[in-house]
């Protein structure tokens, strides 16, 4: 995109889409930029999608990662550095007339931080509406029933997701099973993890030796393709429904 | 509390549990201290059953609610002051020996920010747990099947609770209806109050007229009571595993 | 106070009054909120005086205290935090129209920051009137003639009050004498506690073993209603004539 | 002095004595940098007095004066960044070994600073020791009895001391009265005069139409002298005594 | 790169090498990613070479480009933001063991915070080498003589590097001559072009009309692939040189 | 100047000039102060000879110099105080109408910051003119051919400019060579003192165990005149064209 599409498309009243990731450690066999490029991959088919309602703007590599600085290779930005990223790039757009902003977020540590910024975007830039969005939940719907009882990051839907998108990225043969049931963890981790509240965050050098939470040896490329499809659909419906409310 | 007291507590490895309230509209008929009064009273009766094993922290009387800033007398921090306010009460407490700090928030509107306190909290204060909770939801269990469509601030469940707790504090002949079917609303305030994903934040003078989600007019002490049993026996719980774990 | 009542004491061109208190070591006999109790209870009293020509705000529980965090229970913000505490404050009270705010402030530690945010106002909100007050210095017309040598934090003064506004909260078995004379403490303490300039803060576990400068135990009840009864008037005073100007 | 001349300073146990002023308007007849010229001045006269036990430091030319940004010229620093000013230059000096610091200040506005950031000393350094001093309060004994009414920035005190310090840089010909009577001034601007607190800060262009307030025509160099000789006795002995002790 | 491979490159010794961007128009021919791409590619190539002894850390895709905010589709951090996003990425890896960092900038605005962030680094980060490098200025040995008189943003270099590296990013039918010549622009837009110091530094729409300095229509992929391979050398040359020291 | 010659030269369209310097090391013979007096004096010399084009601002006498921590005596801010005291300067002038401000520093570790600080300007103050100049840059043409090959801070330059401006100040039995040859340094100076990029800022206790680059022993005051003239020259002869432009 150059300066003159992105004149026609501010001008048009499309929604700018960010994509939003991280950079951390996913195990022993998915490679640091997984949230990064699981995000730009929902964008680029959201966007398709939309034929032109919706633009791609820049990405953010690197997210709110401090609960993975034990395993080598993490980078994070402290919630402030993050929500000050999100809030001038978003201040740059509506600059040039975009009155809707959508960030797509690959990782869920970024979640709690966008959520924040929306609301300070409520008074300094009224007239703008602020959505975000993580990736994996979307896709409920579609996830198998027999997940292991803890699983969540480079697990079972990350991985999928992954050999769907990226599977010259992923290191098959080194995927190994991370922590997969409660009584593996000690009892302030167990605690971490319990459904509902209250919410206790922990390291995860304390909830999983590898760094995995689940079992990314079960996953394969159609669930990731089905996750994937999943997810696109819900965004792409909900920015639909919000260019024509 | 003196700082006898607090010496004692400090070295004995209690929790400190900090009320967080909002300073806030809450309709025609409750108080702006609303979220604070819930919080302290439910702080207070969870301290009680835990018999010394907690120790109430000073409060935190103004929250993050600028999407209440349309009406009148709703004072807000914004998310960054917010953090640095919870960051420098854990800071001190921390100081004088304390690992374990878990506040209690009557107000949603502060969840994001205490979670992205938390993050940083890993890495600034990693011999430190940090935990948090909402109020109301964790008396799901308890709530009526009957609730309006849209419901929630100042609405069915937190007016049963101030009847419960404070009910000098509450005009009865002034509680209103407000905002109650999801076809009263405009088609983006809709779609911010779908369920799931992305999250659409807006201001709350787009939701209400009156600042009320939900029918206050059917609330009865007696849900009030019941939810603050469920919310108290929750937390204290937490907290009794927690010192055990 | 409601929404409504706000934004009535909004439109009538009122007073907000706020009061800030401390959360720290009083001694072993009064409590760490010693000085947001006697700020409330002047708050109070000097509202009622007025008549609704002034209402409250919400309290700053917790103030600048770094001089006694080596006395467990302490807890302080930094000046930038509480400046920021008493700016947006402030901020969201002028955007509901109000235009004349003051804070009583019970712990002399706050009043240097509170001056700075006064400075600070004068240009990011020209139209406003920001007035601060401390408690005990605009008693010194009642005060006791023969107070010791070396006075203040939870001495005389301040344990009179307590034992005027919340005698419960007193443990007077544990009230017990402080530093009370200049010879009592080393050079460098005494040259802080001289009177005029140069100014050499330093932290109260120096000026003090238990935390207290004076002698509480001649404090009586009489001597804190007087003082009280004084520092309201004088502050009624002040906002009445404010309001007349 | 060069390097040579502050290691052996440093490592000799010293005092820094830092002047501090402020760029605003001194009414018609007197420059911008007044109170820098006065700082300076008085922190020479220190150190000579102290004949090698105290060294000066860098200057800072420019201080918290919103009150005065109406009158042209006036360049005023936010009071955070005057802290971080002072802040920094104490952190530099506090790596080369030096433990005593003293901020001398010719103008009224960084006082309340100056101690907010000795606040924060005490628990970022806690083995330094800052003190500051303003310089014309110093002289109270000194002053003439029939000062007008009203008396202060660019009045008969400072005027005198400029006559003796830098008569060159004075315009004796304008020199004329500012206000020098409270009813002169607006109910406001009264209230705000008064002695004792509550505080309320203005701006200096609702106080004085030319910026002075009191009658500087009537300063004499001789006044000048016996203050300046008052003040710098005050700190000179302060100075001794802190090192002695 | 998994978090396997990053812990073997720290304790390897190895240099993290990281891309750093402007999101920001190159014209009506070039995407706003321009800046970005060619620094991924240097950095790519530059780590091919160096087989090993170099890493790829997370690419800054957006930088410091306020004088391109005239043209739509421009983001930019402010200074301090960006600042903190280098200090953020550099603070991660130095807790993995990294003691060599390197920032390969492609915008020219972003040099300036580089060398602010490496000042700064010297203090908190003792033991860390941190260096960086714009690209284009690297290339100076195969810079054609005939370049116009008035050069850089978007023009011959830019141009062919990118028809070098992305040629089907380019709209080659789009590229157009901006400014070539000094005699084109008004006084004070010539005075900022000159030579030298003072620098003058102003906005891009008062220095071309289509946001190109130069003539993007003479680049060549030839001239590109020339100056990408003296960049690369020159940037692999250092990074050996700095292994060896 | 007061504040009735500022109120004319503002609405009479002058350039305000700030100097800027640096309290840091300048080896055994030479004041910390070097460069605020260099750049002061070069200030004054440009003033006088614009008649009245030009106004001097209040000096900024410390400046970013964490690299010359290691010798005694060094007082730096960091490089986000320093940008915020020059942005606090800006405005206040911008405030009384001043819409052009040229900072000369005697420093070049203020270069980064200076021009951080004038792209933010670009965006915050756009009706603004925002210039900055190093001293000794801007007169190679009467620089020495023979300087040695390592030279600069506290060097032939400097030193001959002191010589020249404040001799009275400069101990010259004290004056010693410093690091002159890229031999003399370790690997790592040595590539930290090559021309070009990349760039590898170190601290210079690494680069010369006096602080000195260069053989200031050579230095006289006439070469230290003819800087001075050229620079001047250069400088006025800038502001015009800027006046004019």
């Amino acid at each position: 995109m150059t300066t003159l599409e992105a004149g026609r498309a501010a001008s048009a009243g499309t929604v700018v889409i960010i994509p939003a990731g991280a950079f951390e450690q996913h195990g022993p066999g998915m490679p640091l930029a997984t949230d990064l490029i699981r995000a730009e991959h929902v964008v680029e088919q959201v966007t398709a999608r939309l034929g032109g309602r919706a633009v791609v703007g820049p990405s953010i590599p690197v997210g709110v990662s401090p609960h993975h600085l034990a395993f080598a290779g993490t980078v994070t930005l402290s919630t402030s550095t993050f929500a000050a990223v999100v809030r001038e790039y978003v201040d740059s757009l509506h600059r040039h007339g975009w009155r809707k902003v959508l960030v797509v977020t690959g990782h869920g540590g970024n979640n709690a931080t966008l959520t924040a910024v929306g609301q300070d975007l409520l008074t300094s830039h009224p007239d703008l509406q602020f959505a975000w969005t993580p990736v994996t939940p979307l896709a409920r719907a579609v996830m198998p029933a027999d997940l292991s009882e803890v699983h969540g990051h480079s697990g079972e839907a990350e991985t999928a997701q992954m050999l769907h998108i990226a599977p010259e990225l992923v290191h098959r043969d080194r995927l190994e099973k991370g922590t997969t049931s409660l009584d593996e963890l000690d009892p302030v981790a167990r605690l971490s993890r319990r459904d509902g509240h209250p919410s206790l965050p922990i390291r995860y050098d304390r909830l999983s030796a590898n760094g995995v939470l689940g079992d990314p040896t079960v996953a394969t490329p159609e669930l990731g393709q089905s996750i994937v499809d999943t997810v696109v659909a819900g965004i792409a419906g909900f920015v639909a429904d919000w260019l024509a409310a």
